[in-house]
């Protein structure tokens, strides 16, 4: 495929020099459907990347785009702040009867503003307002956003250093298998914990992902979560789930702390929420949390109703049976057997993963790079991530087919080996 | 009209208490045209509140709906980070042709996550980067947002206690006639930053409102913000303007600081500048500031392509000519009738505004909330502002007829005179 | 006076470069007595600085020297952290019956570590503690002590750069006359308090110096101070005054704040406190006040016995009766009558004070350190101070006898025309 | 031994309920004299306290306290803030050729206010300056002082909670065997300075103690030290050493640091710096250091010159050989035997130490306080150490003489049994 370098004047001229994705990728894109983006000179790509984890259900899915349509033709109200609305009431009996009961999950929902950080920025507030305690513990190679609130739990120095001021009032512990199994878990947290000389603020809350998808697809084993249920329990710890990435079935059941059999006091969701990657999040917590003042947290866009429309709309479609987490564990496996072969032939590679996440790290950073950037001359959209950009991201679409799924993985394992 | 108890039951057993338009106005609504909402059961509601200002162009604008229908349909991209698209493009070169060149105005543009306190958390790590510098000037009863940067510059103590720790890096400074021009304007910042042994840590920059919106629809004079610009530039701080409420034609200009003949460092927009109430916000910022590294701010959502095409269209619709400008000074000397009235009537009111902006005093502020409850009741949504609440707030859709205006204006009087 | 260049030279390559006295004085002292500081080369200089206000009784004063020398030859013990001595209880008794009793001060007496800022670091510890909020107000060039917490409410830009970190958690105010009178005192203090939307985080507490020594000689009026107090009790605000370099007799009473009729909250003392120029520091605080934990604050010097010694013969020996308050308010007349003197003869010239505190500001802040320089080759140990040096500052002992202060006063009117 | 309750009225009735050490030591003290106080019914008490390691040379040490009254007798100059005196001069030469030159020490000297904590804050001050970054890394267990910025980087909980802000810009690592040899030294420190993606703000220094004494007596390996050492140089971090408390010959050679052949950027002096229990402190750094504007840390009693007089005679007597390391050295083998026996008699009992400071930690941290307790009715002054007061904290006068060693470890070894 040869692709004719796109006309970016206007983005070059007049867009700031923050934007990164089109650094990357080179071409303007104009379509997309399931796992496929096409660009304005009708080059077409097949898409590992699925919005950053916001288009597990793919390009403008087509039973979620009928809801959408069908909505805005009859006038559906499109902002509504926190009135309440018809399209709200579908999502929150939906969601309560798809997602809630069958998981026996005790939560309140909260609709901040329709972002990931603003998700993250209500839990936060809650936890420190429920304990009286300004300390939050993250973990390091954490990502939670880039509001001021997130961005002090978050774990990349250089987005830190966007802050202009010292972000404090969190402190890193390392994240599962941060020492190669060489230490145990939690002993420096909890040590730190129970020595009253210790010098840690008392933590009101631990926030975590059960798979850190920016820090390098960095996989939480389920013992680890649940020793940290347990120390968060006796601790007097909220524990926070940022299933922001992770959640809506990237690792195969909805939310991707179910393996684990925890319950966290409070969750974030975004990204594939809406299913149409329409903006909206939630952040969900135990009843018994909900103290909240009416109006305490507010933001203009927490009632992006065309966004409930859709969210409704994919929870029907996708999770009223067991189908689709069977489905994505499928897929995973599928992946897997691919990454082990490429890792068989190139030692510097190695893999980790879960669902249909997972991360293809090498010892020299730059090749994960040079991989990306093969594939996308091969018709593929793939990203990197950890610390170092170290890792190649996997994330395709979760509805993507077998067939797709081959085509790139082979493009994968192509581009790794002609970038040997 | 007779209103029937609606049934909320799952937002009152689901829902967390932090909820508020809900409760004031308890009806589910379900559609929307122009100026009115209409709920489940079939009342129709005048709408005087416009989504806090998101609506200029009126609910589910049939220019822009054609739009949004047919980008939708034909799979144009929904979901795109920052990559590039033909419908980023083209809004980016509407604003460029139709908004910034006829005014002269040197900006970048940058897209963060699209909620308005996004933007200003962009702006103000822009602003610290820049000067080096943590503390930024805000101003009493600004509004700013809800995540912990923007919160830290924003006035009401109800919501800033919600932050759970100390906000600091912010200092309040008095907003125009906060003395009732028993003051020299700006005697107070003057001499802070003047004065070498003032205690006041020097400021990267000033953030204002030309309106307050949340804060009680307080009008600063344009010999005011030129003030304030003057002094800026004297005392090297950036200023910001958050447009958030008050652009997108509000005032009148489509920018509500054009009328002081300022040229603010940074502005942002959100609300209404999709034009359909879809989540979306800029930071503007001249060229030279523009020293972000790639990727130093990002979110999930900041490249929501169908507010990019609705945006483009409203700008295209209204914004060519104008026509827009005129029409809602005129349209505001409607409603400054109507309230000179009012006030002539009622010695215990007061009002202020701009535009299509307008606020109703009261002395006794639990007056404001009981003629927005009765004006309710007669079908039309109004809400308070202020920081007792003390305040009316008027901000219909800028595309309200006269007629409805009209309508609006009778029910707003009559509710005054039956809540005497 | 022939004054012989100094051998430095230890000083200049040992000594850090942050050292500031012996840079405007280039003269290496050896003997003191009264308000008379000796060379080694024998030059006498008369002292109106009085170690920046810890030398109220003079150097060496007779009456003290034989209590502390008969102190260490009876080997008393010198070093005793809070343990009971009986220098320390001598000490409080008669602190007790000389000071708190007849003044009916309601006090309880802590000995934080023996310097002015750890009595600062003391008080605010216990402001916030007793009224669980972070913020404390204080007012534009005040000046309470260079480490963390005193330093953030100090007013001076230079030391506060020097922090390293942003000093946060205080919030500077006008000081009495800030605005020559132009501006009803507390107007915009008071504003923010009442306003639930002004952004000012709640103060615990306010900090305030009756005159400001480094700030500029600054006098707040007693009206000013009682209506401070009465605003402190109205909005729920402890109200701390810094009395570390005005009181012990400094303006008069032993408290400078006793001619106000004012009863702050709390009180910090240092300085004059040991009458000998001896490390000591107490925080006197109201009883309901003391909520300390035993040992939460301390501090290795606490219990500096010997400065306890001299601290008690002082209060025998100078403030048993009201002959030092006189004393120094007829002392002070003296002062006043030639500074009127000098400013009717240098029109560019402005003074002010109180008791034996008093400053002569010029127009030209260069002219104050010429000043000052000429009267160190006549002889006299003069220091400025004010944010830019821009003021004289005349703190004789309060010993001194009227013929030294005449010729002080004689050899300032000669330096004062001597650099016109 | 029989004790009279004294009588403590007025201590009770008027100090603070914040006092500590009288409450354990229910005496009322008047004299001492090398390793012995008296109270005021003639009680003696062998002192194994010695001032928190203020009297390193013993109460009114004989040589010390001629020099010091023959000073005041002759008016020396007694308070002297950053003058040159003769005093002062003294000191320094003294200081450099006793200390600084025979062992190389390349440092600036600054008298920062007298007390450990304003040392400390000094060095906090001068890293930041130096390295224009905000964070600083501590030990778990550290104690650096009571001022907010020393606090923040000292662990103890509830000295912490005294603060009434968040203590930030500090982050605790494990001090030296934290984890009983069981993870590598430095494994979590360096592999969070070294991932970009840690979430550890990077440091502009390290503080460290060689021997905790309020932390419990932990003793730094010299290997550590250097590795500690090594690790800054790699990662552009200052390395400060507070040397306060076990600085001045108390392991040993006279910086505690000396031993481990390590040459910190900063090192903290103070407590037995003066010899004689008077308020004096140093800050030492390197000279490329030494960027510090003249005045821009300061203080009231920074000049306190009968402290510099005793300093020197100190420095004279006991320094200008290595007799008096090596008889610490030999006297801490004698502790080092009792202790040996102590533990091998009681399984609970577990010691460590170095030089003359030693710490007998039991299981039962209640039992330490006993051990004090009835060591105190035995005439000895013991104290406790540790995050629970769980080790009795040997810190003899190091003049003492093997018979009050000899006698004293007897009722040391007495206080355990009786406490059994």
């Amino acid at each position: 495929m040869t692709i004719t370098p796109p006309a970016l004047s206007v983005f070059e001229s007049l867009e700031s020099e923050v934007r990164s994705y089109c650094r990357g990728w080179p071409a303007v894109f104009d379509r997309a459907q399931g796992a496929r983006m096409t660009d304005e000179d009708g080059h077409s790509y097949l898409d590992f990347f699925a919005g950053a984890g916001s288009l597990n259900y793919g390009h403008n899915n087509p039973v979620l785009k009928r809801a959408l349509i069908d909505y805005i033709e009859r006038d559906g109200v499109t902002h509504g702040l926190d009135m309440a609305t018809t399209a709200k009431r579908a999502f929150l009996e939906t969601f309560e009867n798809v997602i809630l009961r069958p998981r026996d999950l005790p939560y309140k929902v909260m609709f901040p503003g329709p972002t990931g950080t603003n998700a993250v920025e209500s839990a936060l507030k809650l936890a420190r307002k429920v304990k009286g305690r300004e300390s939050v513990v993250s973990f390091t190679n954490a990502f939670h956003g880039m509001s001021l609130g997130s961005l002090a739990v978050t774990g990349n120095a250089f987005k830190r250093a966007g802050a202009g001021i010292p972000l404090v009032h969190g402190t890193p512990m390392p994240f599962d298998n941060y020492f190669d199994g060489k230490v145990p878990d939690f002993l420096w947290f909890e040590r730190l914990l129970e020595d009253q000389g210790s010098g840690l603020n008392k933590p009101a809350a631990v926030i975590v992902e059960t798979v850190q998808g920016e820090g390098g697809i960095n996989v939480a084993r389920a013992e680890w979560l649940r020793a940290l249920q347990e120390l968060c329990h006796r601790q007097d710890m909220l524990l926070i789930v940022d299933d922001i990435q992770m959640g809506c079935g990237r690792t195969g059941g909805f939310f991707s702390f179910e393996e684990a059999g925890i319950v966290p006091d409070i969750v974030t969701l975004s990204k594939s929420i809406s299913g149409y990657g329409l903006p909206m999040s939630l952040c969900l917590f135990k009843g018994e949390l909900d103290i909240w003042e009416p109006g305490e947290h507010n933001g203009t866009f927490r009632g992006n109703n065309p966004a409930f429309v859709t969210a409704a709309a994919a929870l029907d479609a996708y999770w009223a049976d067991g189908q689709m987490e069977k489905q994505t564990l499928a897929r995973g496996e599928q992946v897997e057997q691919t990454l082990l072969a490429i890792c068989a032939e190139d030692p510097t590679a190695h893999f980790r993963g879960r669902g249909l996440v997972w991360g293809l790290e090498f010892t020299d950073p730059a090749r994960a790079s040079a991989v990306c950037a093969r594939a996308f001359e091969l018709g593929m959209l793939l990203e990197t991530s950890g610390p170092q950009s170290e890792v190649v991201k996997l994330l395709p679409p979760l509805t993507i087919t077998p067939e797709e799924l081959d085509e790139g993985l082979r493009t994968l394992a192509r581009s790794v080996r002609e970038t040997a």
